[in-house]
């Protein structure tokens, strides 16, 4: 993710990083602006045309609705983004309220302060990892059972140490370090972890329907691409930087829409998922320290 | 549901296969193109008409609130479409949360391991089967009691599978294999399998007010319809394509909202349900596997 | 509520039913025209008025902020509609819920099955004809205790009811057929009931503020009556229908969301609460079959 | 609150009754009337000014936002609004959940009923009172020792009512009428109290950011006084009427979020408090009544 | 937070205090003033170019899609003030309810209420400050064990109280003063301090996907700065004031949801923590008063 001063005009107007939109859509820009010189050319040196009354009269009725369908699309990603992070933020809660309890519960100096820090941090790492693509097995920390041979032959990891941090609790219920109510006020961190992990699998797995991708693009393509027939009369080769600001506003909206669809992954306007693992287990070493 | 690289701009504009809003659009766009056609050949060559000033203005001012509404349209039915997938993913997280309990709970090899990851596996198969029409029994797994006998002359088949996992944990909490406070914690996944349910009904069996229905498609009908009369004066046989693609953006809109209104068939625009009832299984059985 | 199949366009576009906006709308509609045909003449005939520039341009700002308002309307009457479903969803879910855990937890053949399937099938008879005006307690069917003196003297029948439930619960519990973490998980379902009759009871008693009801339909009416009057000398006679067609447009989206801002009557529009009570009675009748 | 029919729609055009946003904003649309007549005369009859092409395309750039604006400001007033009127209706389904468990839980005759059918009634009307500025002491009903000592020297009221309800239960659990399970599932009902309570004072303490209110305020007061500027010329004395609409138009919505902005006044639009606690009372009553 | 009356228009409107939109946009403002005049100045004098027909067509037809996503901003800054402000109530609310919980459980005059009165108000003290920037130990108060000893070698300071607060209700567990159902009550109040927490640090930390703010400001950049080239034309050195003031409305809509955005802060627009943590102290005082 991208740190960044959100009251800094300037700089945020003249910036132009590499991930930035507007040298993303560079190339495609360049293209249009050719493609309006070459269609200004014909009309008016080689065909001569004469200028339409309200050149822009279609391109106003539908750049109305594409202009909604945009906001739609936005408003939609941004939604899965923020969601995202809501999960995240969640996934944060649930370890320091699991960690905070069991540090109230469990003796002085016991053991299993140590499993459920680590189980803990390897569940986040682990999500992390598999919501990128890969769970490298020796990214994790072994403790206790929970070793190499735990872990080896299940393809799901993230699962498998849900199962592993289960396992410990009902371990420790059942020699009796942790009683029934106790049981009963873990529940609601445990249940919360797998909930968070398939919420981050239904972001990733599931972009917008298909439909409406294509649509969209469609249409700001022929929106985009029919400008210029009837538009260059009137403002000839004005008419080439003038659309091609047009393709930089609605394709960049489009853009940054799909860059935030899948929120999990390692582009500037992702979620800083490695911080966030690494601030959680920080607050973990602090709660179980004694 | 359609897999595709949402990035993909080139392909996904001259994407034209079978299902795509344009390909299903067509024969109305060529009905739409042949009717201006018509018109503007009589209104230029026959009659003579003189253009009018401002021939868009009308259209300008219906089409920004016929925008809007389609707009709503899009949000409500794209809402649907995301909280069917919201409530597959709780079928997942519920699932895989009862299978990590239960496989602490319960000794291990003890034999109702099975029997829930049976039972599991044909609820889902089962819910998604109802919401597709009909439930096949054959589809379903039998395991001990839950066999044919238990589900002849039931007609609503999730129910039925719904009280065979009650009934199991029922049972498991007489015979002392579960106790008081690991029932509690179990309560909320028995729960929220019916509440799921449930809502993946409501979402199949109300579609949105018949009145919006019909309004829109009005509406839409009378604006492509009533379009070339004062506009052909202006653009001549140029009209024809420009009233086309005005249709196909307003008509496509409303189009694919009816796609994915009911998201648990089995178009391309549906939710993945295969995948995820696949998905589910391979999990219960990772999770039972000792 | 009307049953029709979204898909067919032909169909939904030239059907005017007797609940249809058209043909509700058609009286004003027809006394717009004559208003307008009125105007027209005055204005071309008698007074020879010479033609505005931009006879729209007023309309048009202030349609623009009109069209917001009537889809800010839509959306929150949609969202009455919408949550009125849900409830009624919650209702069908804790009904099912209610049965399973109490078709697991009761004896088989213990009359007290008989007496739940009972009063929760009088629960959601009694709040669907409460929401539509008036409880008729021949409606109720009588078992047990729970007859006809029960409900004598109270006027709120659907929280009698509620309280037949909570005092059959109790009585199972006094007499140890309910124990004490049945009662617990018991809990969420008996809250849900009184918490969807709430619901209902809230969304039927508060229309949106009268201002808003007040100022849209002043603005639709201040916004068609004036429209001839610059209107007319571009137009001439074919402003009657034209603005008869903006009044259908505009008049036609408040219509709709009047009529489905309450959701629990008998108009066509409005939730098929017979059918859902129906579907839960058929639910109950299978769950405590046995 | 006001009580109409949404539905009659000639009643409601020419409903001119003492809270209505027309009649409020009265005084000063027949000040932008004067404004502007004054401007058309010195525009069109002293210094003889030459009409624009264009006068209102700055308007219609910037009313287009101005606008969303507005609606912006509809919907986050509209949804306190609603919010708030949920939380009552929260506060009805709390007290009728308790009232309905108290009522099964107690034995029959016993004291305590009266205690909370009085408390619980307390606690709303104060809760109204208090958010409507001052909670009268003379207005509360006392029962057993929550009497007149027990508010003294207590300045929020309602937190003390609440706290006489927390005794009450623990009193009972003390003596053993209330026991374990019983005190768990009598929990919901006694956090929601004060939740509601918190919430209708944050909707109540805290309105929109003032910069917001500026902003808005300021917009639609250079948008309506430099309108005439441009415009009387093509107009002519005509404008002043038409301004003072369009004023009508912006003001009249900005003034209606501002009366829903919070809505536990007893202004026309605010919420029936008065009628929703009698009702509760009532519904108690009946409860409570064996 | 400033306290303001919104119902008081001449006020607001002509109300310049320090923090205002309007004060803070004036230096950018008078840039751009000046900018027009130079390039009217150049194209009228200098030049001497011919209008053209439709200066502001393009500027309308993008002037659309940038209002739709400053409102999509305006929209998402507030949503996270309200949250903010709703995460506050909710610390209000938990405070209250862990209060009146305790105050009924714990004996009379038990030294441990002046333990909860003093950690919880510590809790929302610390996490005022943590969120503006720097938790300062002088400002907490010392109880029994939870001394500056307690506190010393802990960064992260709100973890640190509510690890105080679960140690001393494990405590008085032990100790046999909370037995188990009141445990389980106690639960939901210590799980949301940090669940508050959390979603506080998510507010704070996570500002809207830096993209959309440079695009935004690209936009208006590039929306008024081109703004000049057609437009002086027709309008000459009115153009000047004009164009300052839809740069006041665009760059102002975007600089409000800039100071909104992170509501924890201690600007006009902020929340009033400081007053919220009063109060709370406040109530927490009455509450354990006996």
């Amino acid at each position: 993710m991208l740190i960044y001063n959100p009251k800094d005009w300037w700089k945020l107007i003249f910036y132009f990083h590499k991930a930035d939109t507007f040298r993303k859509l560079l190339p495609a820009m360049m293209g249009v602006m050719a493609y309006t010189f070459f269609i200004s050319y014909l009309e008016n040196n080689v065909f001569h045309f004469v200028p339409l009354k309200n050149p822009l009269a279609i391109h106003s009725l539908v750049g109305f609705v594409l202009s909604l369908l945009l906001v739609f699309r936005t408003n939609s990603s941004y939604d899965r983004w923020w969601e995202g992070r809501k999960i995240w933020g969640s996934f944060t809660n649930n370890s320091r309220n699991l960690a905070l309890k069991l540090s109230a519960i469990l003796p002085d100096k016991h053991e299993s302060k140590e499993v459920f820090r680590i189980l803990v941090g390897n569940y986040l790492l682990a999500v992390k990892d598999y919501l990128r693509g890969h769970v490298n097995l020796e990214h994790l920390d072994y403790v206790g059972n929970y070793n190499e041979a735990f872990y080896a032959n299940y393809k799901h990891i993230p699962n498998r140490i849900g199962q592993a941090i289960h396992l410990e609790i009902s371990r420790l219920y059942k020699v009796g370090i942790i009683n029934a109510e106790q049981l009963i006020i873990l529940n609601g961190e445990l249940v919360s972890f797998t909930d968070n992990l398939g919420a981050c699998e239904r972001i990733r797995n599931t972009p917008i329907p298909s439909s409406y991708n294509i649509f969209i693009k469609k249409m700001i393509f022929l929106y985009v691409f029919t400008m210029p027939f009837g538009f260059v009369l009137e403002f000839k080769f004005w008419a080439a930087p003038i659309v091609t600001l047009i393709f930089y506003a609605f394709a960049g909206i489009e853009m940054i829409a799909e860059e935030i669809e899948d929120p999990f992954g390692t582009d500037s306007n992702d979620l800083a998922l490695d911080t966030i693992v690494k601030n959680v287990k920080n607050n973990l070493s602090e709660i179980f320290k004694n």
